[in-house]
């Protein structure tokens, strides 16, 4: 079973790999392509879903309880780019419900095929500047380590179709948005750089641990046993964890150095 | 060494709960005190940071790139409940510098005894709404989940004092802000309903581990080896995490059904 296990994570790559893209857009941005194939290109991880980050309108009229819940929401402007606010205001000439203006950052969602793989993508995560990063692990031991940031703009714009702002601020808007998706974009490379140099250098002790695997099959031994050795070996390294000294309630943590 | 481990969360948890709150605030916010007090009351949890969620005004102008970084903002504005307009309005008054209003969800980092409880605790936070949460494994194998929700808001008002909105538009924010809030403290509350049930239903399984954990020191056996065993049972029970088409590439994984 476990050995299964481990020819699972293979069989899920290649399903997920070779199926229809389910989300709206149906591609890899073009600006995280290079790492989303890079990822892939590893024998240990291949990625679920991703957004490079986006500057968007989004009219949320047809929610319950405005702007509260993302269903249904409709995208009246999407760029994943820096926009000129011209763009920006020419597409609310013909809304006529609540439009919200969001700046929404890079996010990278990458199934692992163990523990430990998922440990070395968060802490690339971390050390890239993604403090909301973690790892979930769901339905039959699946791996996944989520990349997030904690950057956020979320204005709203017009109500019930009426604009409620003015040009200069929409203007005002648009250049923090662009500030913040040119930060975005130097995290997805620092990113990129941690992930090569974590991921190359790790590949001498990659092929030891494969032919430790083949010795434990041999012995007949769990291949979760090798894993979690592995990842004891792993977790000696630290992982840095910027302290955050805005929540409402902290206490000192070894884990918060 | 496995053991000490054992041991170890018990020491930390001791220094962790006796030390000075660091926060600039100082205190467990009233609306999560119940939540918080449960999760220190249990042997395997404590609770390292945490903030219920709060309405604020902060002022950016000493950060490089407007907005972009966190480190040396001011707080003008604070609230932890519901909010009235002409509060905002009156603390916009006398600010000379760049102001943005935010609404800040619930967040809460737990420490946990073992792979296991974190995985817990993190199912708990997935089925209240807290789609943002994560596990991070940190130095020397320490388990922390962090429960993160995906609300937000964030409107600039002020720009080198001058106020670039209308008061109107303040009132809409504020009404936006407390609809989120009151959201946030339904979230909470299912949070804490689902930790109850959760960690009492598993009062008996936790006996049985304890007897287990017993018996490994006995045979000298690793306490590891126990919590991978538990960890893989525990790993059967399904996790349900909402399906997000609004990435921009989403493949089929079974890991979102």
């Amino acid at each position: 079973m476990n050995l299964n296990n481990f020819h699972l994570f293979d069989e899920q790559k290649k399903k997920c790999l070779s199926a229809v893209d389910l989300s709206r857009k149906g591609s890899v941005d073009a600006h995280i392509i290079h790492l989303v194939q890079f990822i892939n290109d590893h024998s240990d991880f291949f990625s679920t879903s991703s957004c490079s980050g986006r500057i968007i309108l989004v009219d949320n009229s047809d929610n319950d309880e405005i702007s509260i819940k993302k269903k249904g929401c409709q995208w009246i402007f999407t760029s994943h780019d820096l926009v000129e606010s011209k763009e920006v205001i020419s597409c609310l000439k013909n809304v006529d419900g609540n439009t919200v203006f969001k700046f929404e950052p890079f996010v990278l969602h990458a199934q692992c095929r163990n523990l430990t793989d998922a440990q070395t993508l968060l802490r690339c995560a971390l050390a890239s500047g993604f403090r909301n990063s973690g790892i979930s692990i769901g339905n039959k031991g699946k791996f996944i380590t989520a990349v997030r940031s904690t950057h956020s703009l979320e204005a709203p714009l017009t109500c019930d179709g009426r604009l409620m702002v003015s040009e200069e601020y929409i203007e005002y808007l648009v250049k923090l948005a662009n500030l913040k998706m040119k930060e975005n974009f130097q995290r997805i490379e620092r990113l990129f750089t941690n992930i090569k140099e974590s991921l190359t250098g790790e590949n001498v002790d990659h092929r030891k641990k494969k032919h430790k695997e083949k010795e434990h099959v041999k012995r007949k031994a769990s291949f979760e046993k090798n894993q979690i050795q592995e990842y004891e070996k792993e977790t000696e390294v630290e992982v840095s964890v910027e302290e955050d000294l805005s929540v409402c309630n902290l206490f000192q943590s070894d884990f918060v150095t």
